[in-house]
């Protein structure tokens, strides 16, 4: 049996990055503006450390400064929310992350809607999920947008499609399964609920797993020569689909690692400077 | 063969005003506010006034003021974003209703936005579709949210079931779908570019027609003992569904007019005496 292309998100993802950091260069260049995203951090939980110290990183070699911003596990909703309004209302802020989760005493939703929808280059407000919803321009969220560039980056044709999504996360599902609506794919949300998943998933040309559940699918699961994106992320390097079985089936797949994962930080640093170069766009008819 | 039970929209609405109506005397009885519902419409077409004055009359009868806003149609977006401001900040408005189109040369969108969440009885804003999406507090589109009223009527179960949505309007396909979705069942959404649409809805055990062309689903597209709902609006009283031949199909099935049609006001009323009774607790809190 013929194995399935790999989708080589690690390639693609370096090619944005690299074309994200001439933008950068050239905007510093032109007008002096330095692309800034702000990274809010509240705690110490050692997996969030090191997410927001791998996506500074990423940043300053992209040409992007980064502003953290350690609050203490204590922070209130009240101070979280005034934190993200004046990095919001900052000029010198072009993009801001609030990494997740705040802890169980914030309302996580009150500190989303915080930042303004011109900065939200993480798409994590309720008016970047109703623009990637409707269709309308706007920031998306950084994993649903960058498995839509991938998509497209292995011609994938979306249009009258049957896709499903496992899963429906704020972040990650819902999102996700509305881009591919919007690009005239016939959308099935399944999720936990669900009942026969093994079937719902079998109708599909293209499957996104997105549940955080190891192996949940399998080649079984999957209709031969179906398209296969796992954006699941579990221990041990371990995607939502088995791999070595879905291989044999699909006719394109993402591995885990290498995949989907690069893809995010890719389109957080693409969207911050798109974002710095609007303000700076701003700036300069004002 | 067995035919279909008829859902019964215009017995469920009148229920469902008469209570509204109860709660506005109570409200007014006891704090002397009086709900009010702001109508504002651009231009003169037909159609439209002849909406806005049943809206209104059905107020009147419910115990609702409503004040009426008649801009020409000439008016800019940035005047009626004005307009729907001043309605916002009004604390003696408590809901707003946008009727729409408001012409081609307005950003429909931008005037929706500036409706205030707490006033979006109408459920256009990007805030009110995320919170249906997110399954958070908040207020529904009409329609949509009359859809649910009258599955819950009839005891239909949602969760695990399948429900395939045709249509994906930002007013009434996509809001169905994700308020569906919310209540765990596997959501399916079709449309225009959908390819073998009759084999996408016959997986369906809920059906929700909602794409405005005449008789598009005919019986043999329907499970047999599925759950028809028709929200179809096409000249002639006639709905999306072959109403004829799917009732000899259907377990339950809404009838074009009489069905999903009068929850939809229903719900517009009933939202905006839930929102007057929020500001009349905010001011006896303040």
């Amino acid at each position: 049996m013929t194995q399935a292309r790999l989708m080589d998100g690690t390639a693609l993802a370096r090619r944005i990055v690299e074309d994200t950091a001439r933008r950068a260069a050239e905007l510093t260049a032109r007008t002096g503006v330095v692309p800034c995203l702000a990274t809010v951090l509240v705690g110490e939980d050692p997996a969030s450390v090191t997410y927001v110290r791998m996506k500074q990183n990423r940043c300053r070699k992209a040409g992007i400064t980064s502003r953290h911003v350690a609050l203490p596990a204590s922070t209130s909703t009240a101070e979280l929310v005034g934190t993200l309004r004046e990095l919001s209302a900052d000029p010198t802020v072009h993009g801001i992350l609030l990494q997740h989760p705040v802890g169980d005493h914030v309302d996580e939703r009150a500190a989303f809607e915080a930042i303004a929808p011109e900065k939200d280059v993480d798409g994590v407000t309720f008016a970047s999920f109703a623009t990637m919803s409707f269709g309308l321009p706007g920031f998306v969220s950084c994993t649903p947008g960058g498995i839509l560039r991938l998509l497209d980056e292995y011609g994938v044709e979306l249009a009258g499609k049957r896709a499903v999504v496992v899963g429906r996360s704020a972040i990650l599902g819902k999102p996700v399964g509305m881009l591919l609506l919007a690009r005239d794919a016939t959308v099935t949300y399944c999720h936990s609920r669900t009942r026969d998943l093994s079937a719902a998933v079998r109708e599909a040309d293209i499957v996104v797993a997105a549940v955080g559940r190891p192996r949940l699918l399998r080649g079984q699961d999957i209709k031969p020569g179906a398209v296969v994106i796992d954006a699941g992320y579990n221990a041990g390097n371990v995607g939502d689909v088995d791999f070595d079985s879905a291989v044999e089936r699909a006719s394109l797949i993402t591995p885990v690692p290498g995949g989907v994962g690069p893809m995010t930080i890719a389109t957080l640093l693409e969207q911050t400077v798109t974002a710095a170069e609007a303000a700076a766009q701003g700036l300069a008819a004002a």
